[in-house]
């Protein structure tokens, strides 16, 4: 078998250094293990609803951007590797959830359902196209990870040391 | 029964709409339904891996600084709620992921494991500590989302007409 035809296992790993500032405010600087000198510095802040100052965009907004902007970046990339021509391309995504809210408890929030409507102008053909969208749905990381449980491994430092919990 | 002990549903809805632009930039304008005026301007691109130009963070930095910010509001927020006091709060988050590679073949790519690792100073015993962990769990929307599958509905407009994909 030549090299030409060797699958290879890509290693992408990112760690997010975040620290609590202002009332709501979180500074988030997010490190690539493929570009470890050029961190990308973030922040997210809250409105009224939870005491926030609106500084910086929510969580949930950060989310959504990245969930619809990384199938983007597949059908663009795959449609380079599948040759199927691509004009332009518009991607609308609908995000849902609901919280249970309790005056004295903290609350319990759930996802509801999530949605992509794609807009490709392209000279391809409609089978072509459904191609390039199943290639986008596999090489999608946000859409693997979305579909699948998995789990958080969270720890806590006490005492000087780090504690499941 | 008294009102001030009823549980409420709150929904919480976002729209993206992505428009490709540049190589491989994407403009994501992302609203709020409890804040339609005021919508959130974010972007991704990529880095030569894809042939972008990195002018902006690439999706999964946006993704693990939402993971991180989401779940940072939920310590602060319910700190107050369950009177606990919290002096400062650092959250390091560490996300890996696995893509299939293939010369001649889009990748297929998989979540290979999540960790937070959680630093709060606090005056607070480890007991009420570990129950605000507990709190914060169950509140985050998007470690609510994570820990289970999602299914995730694509629509193409094809002809005009909108067709699921």
């Amino acid at each position: 078998m030549s090299n030409e035809n060797v699958e290879q296992i890509l290693d992408v790993q990112l760690t997010c250094e975040g620290q609590a500032t202002g009332k709501m405010r979180n500074e988030l600087k997010v490190t690539g293990s493929w570009n470890p000198d050029h961190p990308w510095q973030l922040a997210t802040d809250e409105g009224p609803f939870h005491g926030g100052d609106s500084t910086a965009p929510p969580p949930l907004a950060l989310f959504c951007a990245s969930v619809t902007g990384c199938f983007m970046t597949q059908v663009r990339a795959f449609a380079k590797k599948l040759r199927i021509p691509i004009a332009s391309l518009k991607v609308t995504g609908s995000f849902k959830w609901q919280a249970v809210t309790h005056p004295q408890r903290p609350y319990v929030s759930s996802p509801r359902g999530f949605g992509l409507d794609i807009e490709i102008d392209s000279s391809a053909t409609p089978e072509q196209l459904k191609e390039l969208i199943a290639a986008a749905k596999r090489g999608c990381f946000l859409e693997q990870t979305l579909i699948r449980p998995n789990a958080i491994d969270h720890r806590m430092k006490l005492d000087g040391r780090w504690v499941e919990v």
